[in-house]
């Protein structure tokens, strides 16, 4: 375990895990991570003007994307990827050649455990991805992996297995994440319950995943954590990370594989302006009313055995069913495709290998 | 709220509360609860030897049942309430004129929560049960109606509401719930983790309810709470709870009734014999394996609009399926339907007054 104001001697994953960041200002905020980021490689996705600097700390080990490079390096199909909106970050996805991915925004801090402790949120989502998830059946006593605890009585054997877990969101102490009516009604809420506790979020079940704090497995999941087409030029911002999660969890869902949600915290330290966000949100606090039972009720057959052969079929879903409720969803369906391109290009090795795990994995109930 | 050592003034819901406690002991354990259970009223179920006198500690108001009085009220129907098993409990909540029920286990004490103060236990059920559940969508900061907690961005407005909480299901600090063959594997084993948590189990997810500390609203989900021919006679124990908790649960989806889990814990002090639960376990630890597939697939119609009307539905389904498992299925199927007899006998305005919510609370999708 590392301690705070020490590098540990051999970080988890050092080699396997690269650490997106979105930004459009000076990275000084890594200052507080250095402990625990430094020894990791980070991929920082600049957002809005390319001609501007920004300063990373001495000593980090990083490769920083604008969007001329994001222009040169995929061409035509960097039309999928947004343009002054953090949904930019999903880049840093693509050209990753790590199995593991953790992305945090720029305005989130070291956040400290009821014993003051400062909490490595880096190390608790590598051990949350390492360790099983347990999405077809619920444990009463949350994570029964973790020290101290186990499966209760009455959970079946056969499911004690679990699943490969997928995906590890992350929560945050101080300024939780509201969308802007919430903000509005409640300026001065701040979270200050830490919850010690890492959960499955069960089969069948939709969360709003959050952005900020967020890990997975590249190889299990990669492509469906697209970001979608959010800020300038589009008529819907701060859903970004909503979208993504909704295609992630029922593709996690059809192919057997867990999402957690939980421990780690990280402290957010400022709340976004809400006149701001609310011009971004409104019409998604609208769709959403649609787009909720969409994806509740989507299907994918047996044939969609890659994360590939999902995304393109939930793409083709998306156009048909949610493309009568606004012409923006016509054209995000059509950059889900093309994300789905970029990313093959990309990643040549990835659209075979990223197989299916649903016949072994798991049972296809629901 | 109540502090230890004092009777809250005016605790909540004092009239419209029963105790249920089911024993083959002297209650000396009410001795810590005094503070706390005093304003209340008792239903002791006596399990086992009628002839022997079971001790309740001065200035608590109850009622006692052995099993002549089972016998004689409930005359050959008492045939589905079971004898030398916890079970038994369930005839505590027939007999009940209040609207909730709490009940719990007579080793089972007051714990204490990270500060040192004492945790009232039925004060958070109560709490739990009065404001509504999320059972249609996942709240990343768990409860979104406690204090300092609310829902978070990308939750959808039209479900805020939240649905009607049926049922509260509380933990165990010490001595978790584990089954024999994990209490064999850990049997030093304790759990010493507080969870600050209170969540909703989702609508489509089972999990495995525990008796120990559980409360629920008698008028929304009553009949449901059957725990089951176990202990004498029978060839399976321990299941009681869990029976009831399966049945419950595909009910509680069905009529759009929430159900929580998390909050409050009781300190349970002693792990029971793992031999002897083996023993009444093994059935269960097979059977399960189908009971649990059986209950994910279980569907209830439009028709079913009322706990008694789902109730009797899944006896029959139970006989059909299950039946095929073993013969017990046969005879537990039959004491399901003798139950719902005796639960309208015994609650001659419940027939027609537990009503169905499924057009007016929440969503019918999945």
């Amino acid at each position: 375990m590392a301690t705070s104001g020490s590098v540990p001697i051999t970080p988890a994953l050092k080699d396997e895990l690269d650490i997106v960041i979105p930004t459009i200002r000076n990275l000084d905020f890594l200052e507080m991570w250095r402990p625990f980021f430094q020894p990791y490689h980070l991929i920082i996705v600049q957002d809005g003007d390319p001609t501007r600097t920004i300063k990373v700390p001495e000593g980090f080990d990083y490769e920083l994307y604008n969007r001329n490079d994001i222009n040169r390096i995929l061409g035509p199909k960097a039309s999928c990827i947004s343009f002054k909106d953090s949904a930019c970050r999903c880049f840093g996805y693509m050209v990753s050649k790590k199995k593991y991915i953790y992305t945090i925004d720029d305005d989130c801090f070291v956040a400290k455990d009821p014993s003051g402790k400062e909490i490595n949120a880096l190390e608790q989502h590598i051990k949350n991805l390492l360790c099983p998830s347990t999405p077809f059946f619920f444990n009463t006593l949350y994570d029964p992996y973790r020290e101290g605890a186990d499966f209760v009585r009455g959970y079946p054997f056969s499911l004690r297995e679990g699943a490969k877990t997928a995906v590890s969101h992350g929560l945050w102490l101080n300024i939780p994440d509201y969308d802007a009516p919430t903000q509005m009604v409640k300026p001065l809420e701040r979270n200050t319950r830490y919850v010690d506790a890492v959960m499955t979020v069960p089969k069948g079940t939709l969360f709003p995943m959050c952005g900020m704090n967020l890990a997975f497995d590249r190889e299990l999941i990669g492509p469906a954590m697209y970001f979608g087409l959010m800020g300038d030029g589009q008529p819907i911002g701060r859903y970004d990370d909503m979208w993504a999660g909704w295609c992630m969890k029922v593709i996690c869902d059809h192919l057997g594989l867990g999402v957690k949600t939980g421990l780690p915290y990280i402290w957010h330290s400022k709340a976004s302006n809400p006149f701001v966000n609310l011009k971004k949100e409104y019409n998604g606090i609208f769709w959403q009313e649609e787009i909720i039972p969409f994806f509740q009720a989507a299907t994918l057959s047996k044939d969609h055995d890659t994360v590939q052969k999902c995304y393109i079929e939930l793409a083709k879903q998306v156009k048909e069913k949610l493309g009568k409720i606004d012409g923006y969803f016509v054209k995000l369906a059509d950059a889900m495709v093309t994300w789905i391109e970029a990313w093959d290009e990309q990643n040549p090795s990835s659209a075979s290998a990223t197989t299916a795990t649903t016949a072994t994995n798991g049972p296809a109930k629901k």
